[in-house]
């Protein structure tokens, strides 16, 4: 019998539901901050649901929590699976948790039907994913993955003025005093890693799709613009002598959005902050200040974009000049496509019209693919909501999740 | 000898900067807050003015204060000349006190000459046009002219919750108390109404013109519009799923911008304020907000705009549903035919080819307009820049300003 086939579906669900009492919000929602006293005892209550199936759990110098099913050969790098269990602050049950929860299932499954295997199988919680309360996030996923060194995390500090740092000594403490978890200092080179996690976005659940391989992240630049004017007053200054900061900005945002129209429909092109100054209503704004959130899955789009728009940032708009600075590139991911094969055709299995999509938004997924091969699955969350306690699954579409992250398991598993 | 000729150019320089002192900034500038300790200072230091050359003075139920040169027939209506001497929080010198101070050196002109006239002339620093303390202004131009009544103005707060009608009560309880002043409660109609004013706009400037006659003031419509999109991650949600509102408010503004280009070069259009919700780079925006002051000297075209404004706030712009709000309408005021004739040709004798302006400011004009024949006078200001310490006019143009208001007030008391 099939692994998958063996899986527990209600205890899976039930074991989503019991994570989602540690610091669930009233009437529903989750607020589940990296290392506070919720986050923390949800790395209790991973290591204890590991205890009970005789996964001896490892913590790391950065509170990542990995629970570890022996293989065969102990000397084989370990298949990887897992999320991170922190949310946002006004969250939903299931942004990372699920990932979590279903690397338990596949342990809880393995160990219920005695299926031995030769390489070893770690189910990670990654501290600090989603940088709400210290940014940067994937701060776990980074330092283990090469890709950030510890001394730059542990400075950050949250709105209180806390240090990552302290708030880290705090929780290893805590697990070097919680029986069944050993410190591990150092991060080893997975022999791959599997990332089950929610959508966030809409397509899956207007394709009626339980489940989906995920072939890679993104791209995104971020822009800092400011346009510069005159204030002036509103009434008194003829058209001829206007330096209106807001119509320079209206009109670069016109040529930039032409340049958007220009490549294909993937772009996403967000401007989420725009303010004006001094912002009164008569009078002419002295300057606009705007973000652009640029995103495509190739990296020869993102270059032609950003070329356009650092040209066009050169220019004057309604006799204003600008400054643009680009305040961060990160490049697209493409994860491993032999990995992809074994999670597509696991997810075919269930869902034979599921599409691969690119992700949108970041995961940690993106630090391990620049160490081992990666790859991720995506289950619909309902409208595409996340990052609200609003965020749903429907359960029959994550019981198909769960059973499809099994099944590529056991396909990377097999000898 | 004519009025204007005698007129003391540096005995008016020297008012100017002696009222200037009083609310003085360093290193330049002048706070003069309405009804505050300078402004009430200011109107005293007026009286004490008037009192030097035989000018009684009278103060109503508003605090404006009137510097009164009796005329032969002592029952006729009285030619009013004058501005207001409060200021913005951070102003300069000149907004408004150029016209109380130029009044002044009329009465002072007839005083010196012993020019005797039929009809009373009297000078008026009306109070609060500026409405920074109390919004909205021309308080005391507005109860007079009896387009507001007391009991509505005097409900006003300051931003340290100080009522208007007790800032006025303490100004009364000072202007009883001094000597030379007497309470007259009621309002009268003048014969006439004269203000000269900084121009707060380039045109002057650019012309090299000293003076010019001011034919109306723009009517003026303001807008609160909001835009209503769904907010949602910037990188998850695709291009046919979103209902961005930063991009409607982009879209339905290019519209508004081209109803506008379809006008002549006299519409004046200005977006001040704009904000988007909640504001985060990566997240599209829930709502934008955003204001717009148009103004025209033409109620036709006020009409044409705001019917087109209406019309496209009825749409729907990238998907995104639209409230649009009028929060006021200020109809357009064209000043007294004989009267402008008499000021422009005042003008033309030192500048032959002072344009007449359409004023794109309130002034307390705006109202007397409303109660008997008023025109006013524009002179040059350094780039426009008013409301503001680095506010700035030419000693020379302002003498010839005040020669010129001489000029005309000799031309209205002619017999």
């Amino acid at each position: 019998m099939k692994l998958a086939d063996c899986l527990d579906g209600d205890r899976f669900w039930a074991d989503l539901l019991a994570q989602a009492e540690i610091g669930a919000l009233t009437p529903r929602g989750l607020r589940r901050l990296a290392l506070d006293d919720n986050d923390n005892r949800a790395r209790l209550w991973l290591i204890e649901q590991g205890r009970e199936i005789d996964c001896h759990a490892y913590h790391d110098a950065l509170g990542n929590v990995f629970l570890r099913r022996e293989g065969r050969d102990a000397s084989l790098a370990p298949l990887l699976i897992g999320s991170h269990l922190d949310s946002q602050p006004s969250a939903g049950s299931y942004d990372g948790t699920l990932g979590v929860v279903a690397g338990l299932a596949v342990l809880r499954t393995l160990h219920e039907q005695g299926i031995e295997h030769q390489r070893p199988i770690e189910v990670v919680s990654w501290t600090n994913e989603e940088g709400a309360r210290f940014a940067p996030g994937a701060s776990g996923s980074s330092w283990f993955a090469g890709q950030r060194d510890a001394a730059s995390i542990v400075k950050a500090r949250d709105s209180d003025g806390i240090r990552f740092g302290d708030a880290l000594d705090h929780c290893l403490v805590i697990l070097e005093d919680t029986e069944g978890t050993t410190f591990r200092p150092e991060p080893y080179v997975p022999h791959a890693f599997l990332e089950l996690h929610i959508e966030q976005g809409p397509v899956l659940e207007s394709q009626g799709v339980a489940v989906c391989a995920v072939n890679g992240i993104q791209g995104v630049n971020w822009y800092n613009i400011e346009v510069h004017g005159q204030a002036n007053h509103a009434g008194t200054t003829p058209k001829a002598a206007r330096r209106d900061a807001f119509m320079g900005a209206h009109a670069l945002i016109g040529a930039l959005k032409d340049a958007v129209a220009e490549q294909d429909e993937q772009v996403r092109f967000t401007i989420g902050k725009f303010s004006v100054s001094p912002g009164s209503t008569n009078t002419i704004p002295q300057s606009a200040e705007f973000t652009i959130d640029l995103r495509h899955p190739s990296q020869d789009v993102l270059d032609a974009l950003d070329t356009a728009f650092l040209h066009l940032g050169e220019q004057q708009w309604a006799g204003c000049s600008v400054s643009l600075e680009v305040a961060s590139r990160v490049a697209p991911v493409s994860f491993d496509p032999a990995l992809m094969e074994i999670v597509d055709s696991s997810a075919k299995q269930y869902c034979p019209n599921a599409p691969q999509l690119v992700s949108g938004a970041f995961h940690d997924a993106i630090h391990l693919a620049q160490r081992c091969p990666t790859a991720m699955l995506f289950t619909p969350c309902r409208e595409g909501i996340s990052h609200h306690p609003d965020e749903h699954i429907e359960r029959a579409d994550a019981v198909v999740a769960v059973r499809t992250l099994a099944s590529a398991v056991e396909k990377v598993l097999a000898p």
